[in-house]
């Protein structure tokens, strides 16, 4: 019987190999989102579709499974924080979340997914959620089948987010969303009763577009992203993406009539690539070897985005500069003018065009929405009416088609139910780290101000970044912050944020 | 017992999926050599390791082999021709090679290659070739191993050469290179005699490097390299590389101070492009899709670099518009003055730099090295003297160092022998090819003086480009010209066009 020591470097071997291969599609899908020519859509499907089978194949082997077992065994004694008890124990979980889906769902889900993808698009066009309607209900049924294929004690919607957001339950989150909801419905009303104090027409008054990728990309050196272990490089939808801990990339995209959407774009992609490039080198090529979940993934973006560069001390800092390269457009508006300007809160439509305030109640509905289906209480056929009602009630708008509404988001033509979570996951858990943040850096602002964003990254290295997948979110926020994930300081922080930028009255507070 | 067409079609399963790997492995490779950022080297190997490793054992189990010795009883019947028929000789062609040299010698190989790398390049900065001496003798001793491995009847090299250009024997290339060898010798010496005849001057006089590129792409374009299915980056040394039939790019470098580099540069590796978008849809993800040998890929480079864009017709016609493009370079220069200074010859000490006529005078000289070395015949230790030697005795140059003499090149420091003759076949190739298109086009000139190319890649398209690898070079030549390989057309071509460019006496040629 071989020793702990050759089991586990067997188990790595493998788990090697299978992180290269997904690597590898990943490069694959990066080039299909930048640089591949139209011509190319067929071989690049192929070679996708044979890569991740070939990854999936080796992962969920009986000879990883039989080599898991063993290992739970043997390092049942180490230590909760140790690289190899947590490499076990991660690779447990993806390896039982692989091996209980079986093929053929898998196989049925892919397939309803393409069928319904065309389909939503054409409503969406036509405005018609009626076409789209039974193709949503087989979705349904499919997010059913996978819930209890993977099981759940509670509530179906725990299978669903734990794939994503491991140990979080349904639960945890409606009372987390109850709390949002009952801090945000008054205080978005109350900026809808002051919306004049803030004006953002300096962002629509056209930026040359290189010039904005250029001192976007100087920003986003400054704050931490190595450039030597990363490139920008244009695509219609901006993400970012990770071939190793010396290759990690961003993408963006740029629009001269706003602002907004280069900067902060790939300030929060920049976010995104600071994490993985700060996870331990000891740990690359293995499963560990990524964000604890896509919530805590969002919490760098948005943590770098909106608590950092939305902030006062970052514009102080950077807007002489900016102005020294936008001279024309920015004629006659001061740091904290603009400061205001980027900030602007107000309800509306569209999930991905939200501001700070409103994007989780835009999250929040769909979380409701999408428990109510998965349990029954809410059909299909009633989902239109069900949005609009929501959007009044929580946002205080009308909707006035479903392509504005309901057929926005393209989430529900694939099956999965369970991921806007991680979008509002994200802001909480962002500013959660980053009270603590302050707590132990009692001079932040003023280094921001300074242009100095080592101490931060440093903070976010020791705390969250070097430690990968080792720890589930709720422990890492425990080790980080001293307890699980809570709404508190999101809420106090908007409060205050937009209480002082909209002069809102102080008992509303 | 499985009949014929199961068969196949397991075959081509796993043929699919080992393309697919080899596709997913080269995208990497050419991200590597163009976007790919420093920090990303060591994560790269590993990916290109795990997809090569894993392509070579899947191509080369027993399943594979089983499959291909039945398909050759059952496809014995089928006309040569066939697909099928063509697939299962390619195939067993492929596998025998791959699974005769033993993982043990695959990894010696590696190794040694990855170990001498760095000394040759030190020792050709030392300009001190002792150095590199004792890995050069590994290198050969190695080469032998390969050579008995794959078995030969007459002479070591055939097993080299074999590889990389199948049916082709090393004594038939000594007729070819003896031919050679008689006509240019003298023609060399009697360029040498009018040097002053042509004057380059002008190709140094500065060209905008961002003008130079788009130029060069519309004119590609306007061959035939359809960008819809390819597209152009910068790399350090320009390269083709496809993916599949909808995606073949290309690569450029670029230098302000001397126009051939980028524009002759994109033409020749648009020569490239153009055959693997021509190659069957029919025969895509199998091995025999991909250019019928190094020899005949480098004859479609070299036939529009050289045989069409070298030409006068073809700068008659693209003249004007590149003198709109670079008015001032270009003033006082006409057409023809244009054309005989992108043709001027003069021996030289580098490879990569030579002329048309004296490109193969240095090939001549690696090709009789390597076999002498592998015989026996020439000690390592005095290679260098028989280098120079040979160039002042063929080229009539002293060689000053072995910087630019025997350590130049960088393959020699990698195992592979054989791979040399490859440029030289290119060329006499595309020479024999041109000759028939000429016989069967009349009006092939007045085509290209109007900048219609349809008729001619129309041509390459039928007779060569869509066979993939179902021919092997000489049965490709005498299908598409009538016979085997031969020096004599390419020896006219560059007799007459010369002649005619310095002025020759009539007697010489």
């Amino acid at each position: 019987m071989a020793n702990t020591n050759d089991k586990l470097q067997e188990l790595k071997g493998i788990l090697a190999e299978v992180t290269d291969l997904n690597r590898a599609a990943l490069l694959l899908e990066w080039d299909q989102e930048t640089y591949m020519p139209r011509g190319g859509v067929q071989s690049r499907a192929e070679q996708l579709s044979t890569l991740l089978r070939l990854s999936h194949v080796r992962f969920t082997s009986d000879q990883v499974g039989r080599l898991i077992g063993e290992l739970e065994e043997d390092l049942s004694g180490r230590p909760f924080d140790s690289d190899d008890a947590s490499l076990v124990r991660v690779s447990r979980r993806d390896y039982d979340q692989s091996v209980k889906l079986s093929p053929d769902l898998v196989a049925e889900i892919a397939g309803a997914g393409s069928t319904a993808r065309p389909v939503w698009e054409e409503a969406r066009k036509e405005e018609n959620f009626s076409l789209f309607a039974p193709y949503l209900e087989k979705n349904v049924e499919l997010n059913r089948k996978v819930a209890d294929a993977l099981g759940f004690e509670d509530r179906p919607y725990d299978a669903l987010l734990g794939r994503n957001e491991p140990g979080m339950t349904t639960a945890e989150l409606e009372g987390i969303f109850a709390e949002l909801k009952q801090a945000i419905v008054p205080l978005v009303a109350d900026i809808a009763r002051h919306a004049d104090a803030v004006d953002d027409k300096v962002l629509h008054r056209g930026f040359d577009p290189d010039l904005q990728i250029s001192y976007a990309l100087e920003v986003v050196k400054r704050l931490g992203y190595d450039m030597e272990r990363g490139r920008q490089d244009i695509s219609t939808h901006p993400f970012e993406s990770s071939f190793g801990p010396g290759d990690v990339r961003i993408t963006t995209r740029v629009s001269r009539d706003f602002f907004n959407e280069c900067f902060f774009g790939l300030v929060h992609e920049a976010g995104h690539a600071m994490y993985n490039q700060g996870i331990a080198r000891a740990i690359d090529r293995t499963p560990l070897w990524d964000g604890a979940s896509p919530g805590v993934h969002e919490s760098q973006s948005r943590l770098w985005e909106n608590l950092v560069g939305r902030g006062l001390p970052f514009w102080r800092h950077f807007y002489p500069s900016l102005r020294a390269v936008f001279p024309e457009p920015l004629r006659g508006i001061e740091a904290e003018a603009f400061y205001r300007a980027v900030n602007r809160a107000y309800p509306s439509l569209i999930r991905v065009e939200a501001d700070e305030v409103t994007y989780n109640m835009h999250i929040l509905i769909r979380f409701e929405l999408e428990n109510e289906l998965l349990e029954g209480a809410l059909k299909v056929k009633d989902l239109p009416e069900a949005w609009n009602t929501r959007f009044k009630s929580y946002l205080g708008i009308d909707v006035p088609n479903d392509r504005e509404g309901v057929l926005q988001d393209i989430h529900w033509s694939y099956v999965s139910f369970g991921i806007f979570p991680g979008y509002t996951i994200g802001n909480l858990v962002g500013a959660q780290l980053m009270e603590k943040v302050r707590a132990d850096i009692r001079d932040l602002d003023a280094q921001i101000e300074q242009g100095q964003f080592s101490a931060l990254l440093g903070w976010l290295r020791r705390n969250v970044h070097q430690h990968g997948r080792k720890f589930t979110p709720n422990e890492l926020l425990e080790r980080a912050t001293g307890r699980p994930l809570t709404a508190g300081p999101w809420i106090s922080y908007v409060q205050q944020k937009y209480s002082a930028l909209y002069g809102l009255h102080a008992a509303r507070r």
